[in-house]
């Protein structure tokens, strides 16, 4: 039996209505699909909704894949695409698989011979380092930083250090209420002459992209970060 | 006097139709603008008829932007935007800045304090990387490895290392001419546990991106990928 298609479903960032962030060729996809593998249930419907698929969404069978999923899970979840149905990944916002869940379930579509396809949508992390000026020839999305010291000065240090020593943009998230105090320990740790881009609010209406020297940030007013979703990134 | 804004605007990877990789937004802002800062001057207003913005070729103003583009220049190119003007800056495929020009101009908007907006479009770095089954929470992008040996193989083991001990998916781009030596060499070079994807012609018609061990990999057909953009990961 021919296997059905991995499709993976980008989302919108913030409340942007869907097709200012979204092609219109990914509501074709959505609209053909009977089957979706979601982040969280309620986000994914409303999602849906929104991106008006022209389907009643009581219709379509959803599957949950998230941080409580366990592995032993993922084979179920994969069932159906190797009997021949068509799937949609999405995660909440963003893109799947990219500093949000759907990773392991592709891997597991890639063993099985499943063929994968992505679609075009919203990254906050490339569009931070596209605004950001930055280096984007070389770059790397490290995630969160450790939250406890000494082990989080330690890490600033060193991503700093292969900032320069490998001209490579090293890019972070935060949980948004600690945003302000990851702010001030780049201020206080790294050199006077490193770069720093604080990308917040990517694509919402007060986006703020701004990008100095910790020398300049340091004579700056700190920007409005304070749990409002931020990308950071060192250069 | 106020400043212009800066858009980043993408564009599409290969032949597909500009809208199925584009949101409907980005014709908006494009059909606003009076001046264009390109990688390429042919293709950049080919890209603008394709994208139907409704307004005369001929009358937009466009100024290149590429690697024989000395730094005096980019004060230049800017100079309209601090003006007024707002400006539109793309590359020849995919989003500008990214394993593309343009940072150069966007680190110089935001020295001058002029507002940077990106806007969605194709990277084939994040749609790779999404499709690749491989770790997103934490990845790398090192662009070209070096052509000649040692040099060429030391960087494989190193990246291969980096991958294995930072558990950060490392990802490449080569020549397309190159494609088929540089997939050799990971075969040969790395250990049979390390995994590959190979993403080639990513939002192509004969997209194929797979992912596998090199254990495996050495026991399969190779993919078609010669002389077609690609997209190699390590992890």
């Amino acid at each position: 039996m021919k296997s059905g298609k991995l499709y993976l479903l980008p989302t919108p960032i913030g409340d942007r209505p869907v097709y200012d962030v979204l092609p219109a060729l990914n509501r074709e996809v959505m609209a053909s699909l009977d089957y979706f593998i979601v982040e969280n249930l309620r986000t994914a419907r409303r999602f849906l909704s929104r991106a008006a698929v022209g389907r009643p969404i009581d219709e379509l069978r959803f599957e949950e894949l998230n941080e409580h999923t366990r592995p032993e899970e993922w084979a179920r979840l994969l069932a159906p695409v190797l009997e021949g149905t068509n799937a949609g990944l999405m995660s909440e916002a963003g893109v799947p698989g990219v500093a949000d869940p759907g990773a392991d379930l592709v891997a597991l579509a890639h063993q099985q011979g499943v063929e994968v396809i992505p679609l075009v949508g919203p990254s906050s992390i490339i569009l931070a380092l596209m605004a950001s000026g930055l280096n984007g020839q070389s770059f790397a999305f490290n995630g969160y930083l450790p939250v406890k010291q000494p082990e989080r000065g330690k890490a600033i240090r060193f991503f700093e250090k292969r900032a320069r020593n490998e001209h490579q943009s090293q890019l972070f998230i935060e949980a948004p209420y600690r945003n302000v105090k990851l702010f001030q320990d780049f201020l206080t740790i790294c050199g006077e002459h490193t770069r720093l881009c604080v990308a917040v609010d990517v694509l919402q209406p007060d986006q703020q992209i701004m990008t100095h020297s910790i020398a300049r940030w340091r004579e700056l007013p700190m920007p409005e970060m304070q749990k409002r979703p931020a990308i950071f990134i060192l250069g």
